[in-house]
């Protein structure tokens, strides 16, 4: 990147706010900030809107320091549009310790997942696609969709019994990102390498990202950020297309980022992950000036693909005490040791010791990252039926 | 009861077993304890087989009292066919402490309710439907559905890559549960009045029971117990129907009971619970002889009942310090005081107190067992919109 | 009261700060609100220092509400000193979900009791006593204790290793309660009868308040804020003493007070434990105009008290589930029952429900709040040896 | 070790027994394995009892890996003694999930330390002292000794009254710990270099094992399982020298092993674990044969060793997200890099990174596990002025 060549009034203006999520028992409102970066071209027409958000499950923090990068490259590079930074964006579930670790997935009040509470309604997609008239240019229908969609959001925000905590905070969260042409939602895996979750629409994305584990995932909502971002444009493409339109693509890719393993941050690796996003966002034209980036070790990765059919959890039909011998990223053979589980009232016996082998091909891309496991334990996920891309 | 007049030869057989459910990090297998009474009938047509289960919800343990007081009575009566009382049927989530309170509704490594694993597939209904011809009897189309939907769960149960701990739990309890005409999964509020949840189809079964507060719902299927076992029949029926065979009843009921408020036990009212439970399976065609049992207090009894879309969550969106003003099962008025929050940085100003009052006609039936609530917490579980039954 | 014989100049001035006890994860001071009434007595010698704090375990929450009502009755009496009302003062503890309840007792990190990191060394105290010459005024030496003892506190705050959290917590609010004359720190039992430590200098304050159930407690530091606020000054007295110095009454007093069950917050009650307290304040004149304040029931009261040695902890040798029939704040004699435990793998057999007598003559104070124990569960704790005052 | 030398009659023989340490809200029994092996020596004056558990804290488990390994080697040996192996100590600990990690340090009922409950009383022990006459030899004392400080913690065990969890499940084990010549009690740090706890009278002992860091600690008892073995043996050697006699040695002595990080066991360094602390055993004559076991790389090793009071703990006055830069094990000078901070509301700014620099040259020897930290927590404990041994 040759910042050099940039003079500082192409440098974007970047506006600092924050928003209260939720309150917590003291009656004391918990905020997300919210950075928000504006470019100076006047090419409305070019300008794109990317939301990024970090931490949605409170245990996985690295996102926040990829945004931390992310945000001082910005800074300093040319952008068209805007792009919305939000680290942290779940203030509670980044402050509920149980022991040294964070209990960061769910809500400790009622077990509810922090990333399934996005709303998506399918019906109202194609009831939607109905009023829409063959004139209409995609831009005018997809400034009408967004209208109307964050209508619904608000609508839901506002409902007079009130909504769960969870659902509250995803709502307010997707107001933001609903505005946006590119979402990414970064996350991280137990112990886990990178990987990233594509749209299937969008899997040419596979190649301007540089993650050797890529799956894609079909257009079904399971109540997740990229989920709620695409499957409404997805749905309304597809509705449009039965209606005899021609093929219209609205310019919107979700991407939910796995930036290795939870409850780790590490500087350096999250400037080569911001890096890594850049390059994505370069390729879809958020840069003026776009021949002078250059994604350094684009050329070197192998990247491997899965359809989420196939990106497969392993449970333990046991309890015990494991060792984890498959590590994340390094691809195993059908029979191949997978874990050495160790069963304490049998030292004395050959029961002393149980392996458990790969069921089949396959490459673990996270693992448990306790040794003590219940059964119906999620040991592994894994690839399956995998391809070189 | 006239106790009496039953010779002893009379009384049923008790069967004392335990299955294994889950295995904790020590290897060790966790059972829970299965009390199977059998009948000396030998009109097998009349025989009724009965499935109890308890505490599927570690907190909730109201519903072993109740298994206990309900195995004292059957031992002593003239049961006509089966009675399988299966008592804390979750020795995981039994045993999950979290400060002083038990942490039972949910798998505490990822979050997942304890009641919502159970096996339902519409489609596999239907199918067997069109499998069906009209000179099958009832009692046979019942014994091979039955057959074939114990082998659909043992199939999930058997897949390769496992399946996690609640689902397993729930699986081999329905794997029981499924071969029972009259289903009674016992539950308990957080701090509750006891109400019962009836499948619309069974409405009159409201009659039977002494609950003054009766919940309907309808044929659909959230992952519960008592849904996982009416859905499935009530399709089965519908669609048979719609073949243009004449109704099936084929007399499998299936309820929710919740016991009032967890994290408590007491003998006292365990018994009426149990008397209320045998009066329902008397009313059922239970025991040989009828004419003798008599449940006291079933006169007495104001019934109120609501369909389940108007069975209200209020959630808060504020947090705070409550009182809960507004007592389980004391009707309110629209504008009532439900309940007073604390304000503690405003104790000097007019906002130290704020009062939440009842946004409509309603009785509040549980709330929420601490006085310190985040934003988006179910303060509230409420009858609106409700009939005297 | 007879509100009206003052006139409004006489109103104490209020001042609310907050102060910043700890940090979150995100980074984020968490505060302590401070409420300071000043009254505008001239004579300085006559002033009273009064510290009341709540909250100190994060679900021990009517603390709060007891201190609204002060607030609201101190505003409107003629102080002669200062009081500090410290609400909720443990924001951390407040806030820590496991399930419904509120993990308030120790930090969920390490187990560490929030009320056991106060500061206490007998041997400075010593070292002070050493120090003190005869012809200083009891105003002096107290004085002069009191900026040593601070700096003491301070320089443990300050040192270049740091603190754990809880110490921290304790430490700041330690600062500001060394100052008072009066100190006061509002806790809650389990599920819990009103009871009161009070040190055994101060037997008689027992009659100015109005709990039932007084434990007398030795001039032994456990951590917690009343023997740190006690233990310096009984500590100095008797060393002075043992100099040949005239006993000096430093007119200090600390205790902790138990306002029935925690997560539960009812403003009625918190009336009248304020008024209680009140009364106590009055006599120990901290209103100028004292012969109209009436506290309306202490006539009625019956008071018992025991010695802390013989405030028994009732703890299981089984774990089961549990039906609480002793209640709080009623005696029993020795073998009465206690508790009714349920076997739920022995509910065919004389095994099925076991009971728990009294040990001795005694009265439960306060039980567990969960009918599910493990082994080693404070069941109950106990007066015994208990007299009538 | 040239194992074909034995003979199979001098191999040990086992004997597996288990013991129940609790009950869980089930009405369980919680038991604890214990392996026993029993040598064949005549030699009754050289037989040695070897005591060694793990897991006390329930989510350290490699001890379990090494006791396996133990197990194995064992079997093998010609033991002139006897060795109790008791793997997973703590059933309780062991299973407690929250989230995907074990919360296994404290009761999560209450807080307490699972390491704190152990039995110790210094007056007993000078009591005793007192009563041994000149004419008696060190085994005579032993075993009377033994014999009545066993008595004195099973009468704690038996109080009316009954005991905490923690503290039944210490005493039960230390009954069994007593016995024993040497104690070993398997642990591990967080994230943690391997390292060692050794009694200062018995530093040598640093030679015999290969621990590169050896944290040698003075005769206080803070509850903990070697505390509580070796400070009854050395208060009491003390007290019989004091009275003039000449300095007895027990030959008594208690370690805790920290066996690198919690939640993870791998079977390669359990191996090389056994392997050292057998070399310890051998030097200290467990084995008839001695001289045919060698340790491999016990010349490697550079030993570091640090007083306790020098072995500190860094807390943090901030709370946020932390890259742990410095790694355990490896020593760094004053001012040297040991953590980066995040602090994500300014990330815009010159605060957005904070460095935390080593206050003294130190060794790291473990750190908080999880990025995400309150203000308060143990962020590293460290080495300083630490010596090379």
């Amino acid at each position: 990147m040759a910042e050099h060549h940039l003079s500082h009034q192409n440098f974007p203006t970047l506006e600092k706010t924050h928003i209260a999520v939720a309150q917590n028992a003291s009656g004391r409102s918990l905020n997300v900030p919210i950075y928000r970066l504006k470019g100076h071209s006047n090419d409305s027409s070019k300008a794109l809107k990317v939301y990024i958000q970090s931490s949605i499950h409170g245990a996985e923090v690295q996102g926040n320091v990829v945004i931390y990068h992310l945000l001082q490259s910005l800074l300093k590079l040319p952008i068209c549009g805007e792009v919305l930074l939000v680290p942290n964006c779940n203030p509670v579930g980044t402050n509920i310790k149980a022991g040294e670790y964070t209990l960061g997935r769910f809500d400790p009040v009622n077990g509810t997942n922090w990333n399934r509470g996005y709303y998506y309604d399918e019906n109202e997609v194609v009831k939607f696609a109905h009023s829409v008239e063959e004139s209409q240019s995609p831009q005018m229908i997809k400034q009408a969709f967004r209208a109307q969609y964050k209508e619904k959001i608000q609508a839901k925000l506002n409902q007079e019994w009130g909504l769960g905590l969870a659902q509250q905070l995803n709502l307010k969260l997707q107001q933001l990102a609903f505005d946006a042409d590119i979402v990414l939602d970064l996350h991280n895996g137990p112990v886990s390498s990178r990987h990233i979750y594509i749209p299937e629409y969008a899997k040419e994305a596979a190649y301007l990202f540089s993650f050797a584990h890529n799956i894609f995932i079909p257009n079904v909502f399971a109540g997740a950020l990229d989920e709620a971002t695409f499957c409404p444009w997805w749905t309304l493409g597809d509705a449009l297309q039965s209606k005899g339109f021609s093929a219209a693509d609205f310019g919107v890719e979700a991407f939910t980022v796995e930036m290795g393993s939870q409850e780790v941050i590490d500087f350096a690796e999250g400037k080569k992950d911001a890096d890594n996003i850049l390059s994505y966002l370069q390729a879809r034209g958020l840069f003026a000036e776009n021949d002078n980036f250059e994604h350094t070790n684009k050329q070197a990765i192998e990247r491997f693909g899965v359809s989420l059919a196939d990106y497969k959890t392993l449970f333990t039909d046991f309890g015990g005490m494991v060792e984890y011998c498959a590590k994340p990223g390094h691809p195993l053979k059908k029979g191949d040791l997978m874990a050495r589980v160790l069963n304490i009232d049998e030292l004395d016996s050959t029961n002393a010791v149980f392996e458990l082998k790969a069921p089949c091909d396959l490459i673990p891309i996270l693992h448990f990252p306790s040794a003590s496991v219940l059964s119906g334990t999620q040991l592994y996920k894994c690839f399956t039926n995998y391809k070189k891309l």
